[in-house]
Parts: structure tokens; C-alpha cells; sequence
């Protein structure tokens, strides 16, 4: 059993208390944040005082990505800590002897329930005796879970803003779209939950469809002269000379 | 019961014969295809004879867009004659007494199977009785039929280019700097589908986040400097201008 203390009790903290408790591997002590509020459907012990925290094996910290910068009031944690962000460096913890990042890729919500077990959760350690612990630990409640280094953490953010934001974006003109021409989104969405059906036997690159990589002139040329929102039509034009860029088409 | 012939034997037309011959409202008394192939999981009989085809009600053209123009050899077609095409104009079948469109707004494959009653289909016809038709035969399969204009179906293949192919080449990006970075683009996935489960009580534009919309120029600067890429370099820049220019923020 791994003797664990969650300190933030926002959507993160909030979804790996739940977890933790659950987990016959993790003996979660304590969460610690700053209006010692209860979390919600566990019974975990709540503290407000920093003083008071819990002697454990390992500290999490589940705070926001600019708290990191400021954990003076932190400094006598002893243990292994770590943080939990994507875009953060693994040094903004080096004050401390032993110290690490969890990370969970994913958004998460404090009222959504998570299945934990499917959440990749990704493991960096100050040495190898840290690395180690934090698998473990991140083994007990998840079946996806992998070692990479900090240059790998920053490249899977940003592959994160590409996968995730940037094409919410691309709903969000599709949406655009709807709302102008009378149309209900939904008829749109099992087309977006297609493609997410079709990437678990194979690989995006392999999906790409549409006038863009047909080289349909005539059908782009039709999207452009219907796209009156001048933002829009020339996303449009930029993303089609992308995608023929990337598949080797002329437009 | 309508008495309907289905014409092509490709994705849509396979799922198609499986999907009326299952249904209690539908009589499917046809297919035709070039070389008489058998439908797959289906008794249907089948003519590659056109001067054989059935006489029936309706007459649903399953073909390529391309074949769309080249109707010449299906002239006496004597019923309500439809194409399946988002992208194809309701005209191209004025030849015909009775003519209209059933797009089901899905991509298909022939081996993946489809569950029907939650593909949207979207009707179009030349007349009201011929709409009043289409839309009994969508319904005997679907519970998500809509009647839409020609100019809401060319909208609706737009905004279906956003959501769908343009999405799918962020989902391309993503994994190419995965590969990079040695990282499994598996540790991505469950980012994109949770964006699709967030979408069943949300609209996207209210699910953006990230370095573009928080205005986080630290973190975009990271990412432009990480992205050695020339085009990916560029489509980064653009989309993350495009989302502060669509959220009112400076870049």
C-alpha cells in the first residue's frame, strides 16, 4: 500500500481521491486544500493546514499550473512530489529531494464520472527509485500507463492541441455553419463519432476523405463561394492547402 | 409496405439492403449491380439486367457521385427515382417524373456494421407527395429523419467537411508528432472521444480550450518552437490566430 496524500481539491484532485480510495494499492492519508472542504463521495480526512499535512510515501500535487511556481509554503513536504500537469516542467520541482510528474491525459470534469482504468496516465521521475514508485502508484488505478521523458511530456501537449483543441474548433465552425442554414447540429455529430469508432482499427492519416485530398476543384470552389464569413472562408482555404500540401496534391 | 428496388452494390448500397430488409415497412424486392453480386448477409435478388429491374415505388440510385451524370442507360425507371449524394444537386435527376434525394449523413464501410436507427437521413424531393414518401421509407429504418432544401444539404456537406475532414487531418498532425517524439498515439485517443462524450450535453464553442483561447503566449511559443515543421509550424500560427480572431483575443 502506498501511503499518498492529494493536496487540491479541484476537478483533478477531486476525480483521483475518488479513485485512490478505491484502489486496494493506495492508502490515501489525507487531502489537503486551502478551505479544508470534503470531497465529494469520499471519505477521505480533509486538512486546511498546511502544518497538519500527512507523513506519506507520496504527495500529489493536483494544483493549477501556475500554483507550481509558488510551493514555498510547500518546502517541508518530505517525500516524493509531484505534480500533475502536461505543460509543466519537471525542474519547477527541484527544491525538493525527490520529485516527479503525473500526468493524466485528460480533461476532466468534477461532475463527469471517469473510468480511471482507461485514462493514459504519463510517469516522470527525478530518478530512477522515484520512476518507479509512480508507476506503481499510477498502475493501481489505470491499465495505461508509460514512462516518457520531459521532452516527450511537451511534445504530447502540443500533439494534444492539435488532436483536441484545434479540431473542437473545427465543430465549433460546423456548428457555425448549422446554426446559419437552419440545421440541427445533431445530424453532424455521428458523423464526428465515426471517426473516432474507425481510429480504433486504424491510423487518421489513413481516414482523410473529402474534396481536399480528391482534389475536387469543383466542389472546393463551391464550399468557397458559399463561405460569406470572410474568418471562415479562409480557414477554409488554409486548411485545404494543408491537407494537399501534406497528401502532395496541387490546388 | 413500399416496394423498393436499390441500385449499386458499394458501402451504402450493401448497408442499405441489409438495413430495408430488415424493416417490417419496406419491401425490397431488387438489387441491381453491374455483376449481379449477391448482397452480403442479404436474400434480396439480384439483376445485373437493367431491362430486368422490378417495377417499384422507389428507386434508390446507391452509385458514385461521378455516376450521377450518367443516368442515360436508367431512363425508364418508372417511380420515384433518388440519389443518396450529400454533395449532388436534386436536379441532376429532373430527367425523371418523380425524382428526390435520401442522404444518409454517415460514412460508410461495407464490413463495419451500421446501426441505422441512429444514422440521420436527409430528405429532399420534387414534390410533396414524393417528400411524404421519402420520408415514411427513411423513418422505417431511422429515427433521425429531417427534411432539409438543397441549399441546406449543400451546408450541412460543408459544415460535414469541418467536422469531419478537417478534424481528421488535426488527428493526422497529432499523430505525426507522436511518431516523432516516439510516443503511441494510443495515449491520445481517449482526449478524442472524450471531446465526442462532452458533445452529447454541450456545444463545442463552449468546450474550447487551450494555449489559443486562454491568449497563453508562453505556451504558444513553446509549441512554435518545438514545431520544426515549416507547414505544421504555419498551421499551428493560423489555427491559433483563427481562434483568438473567433473569440476576440490578440494573438
Amino acid at each position: 500500500m502506498i501511503q499518498t496524500v492529494i493536496l487540491g481539491n479541484g476537478n483533478l484532485g477531486t476525480h483521483l481521491c475518488q479513485a485512490f480510495e478505491k484502489s486496494k494499492h493506495i492508502n490515501l492519508l489525507q487531502n489537503y486544500n486551502r478551505k479544508g472542504k470534503l470531497i465529494h463521495n469520499c471519505t477521505v480526512p480533509v486538512t486546511s493546514n498546511i502544518s497538519k499535512i500527512a507523513m506519506a510515501e507520496v504527495y500529489i500535487l493536483a494544483f493549477n499550473d501556475s500554483a507550481l511556481y509558488e510551493l514555498s509554503a510547500f518546502k517541508n513536504l518530505d517525500g516524493l512530489v509531484v505534480h500533475t500537469s502536461g505543460a509543466t516542467s519537471l525542474e519547477v520541482l527541484n527544491s525538493f529531494a525527490n520529485y516527479g510528474v503525473f500526468y493524466p491525459v485528460q480533461s476532466f470534469k468534477a461532475n463527469v464520472p471517469v473510468i480511471f482504468t482507461e485514462v493514459p496516465i504519463a510517469i516522470e521521475a527525478n530518478s530512477a527509485v522515484s520512476e518507479k514508485i509512480l508507476v506503481h502508484l499510477a498502475r493501481a488505478i489505470s491499465n495505461k500507463v508509460s514512462v516518457i521523458n520531459s521532452s516527450q511530456r511537451k511534445a504530447l501537449h502540443l500533439a494534444a492541441v492539435f488532436a483536441n483543441n484545434f479540431s473542437n474548433f473545427m465543430y465549433t465552425q460546423a456548428l457555425d455553419i448549422c446554426i446559419k442554414n437552419n440545421i440541427n447540429f445533431d445530424v453532424i455529430k455521428p458523423l464526428i463519432s465515426a471517426t473516432i469508432t474507425k481510429l480504433e482499427n486504424t491510423t487518421p492519416d489513413k481516414l482523410q476523405t473529402g474534396p481536399a485530398i480528391r482534389n475536387d476543384k469543383k466542389t472546393i470552389n463551391e464550399h468557397l463561394i458559399l463561405l460569406e464569413n470572410e474568418a471562415q472562408n479562409k480557414l477554409y482555404h488554409q486548411l485545404t492547402k494543408a491537407i494537399q500540401d501534406y497528401y502532395g496534391k496541387e490546388l
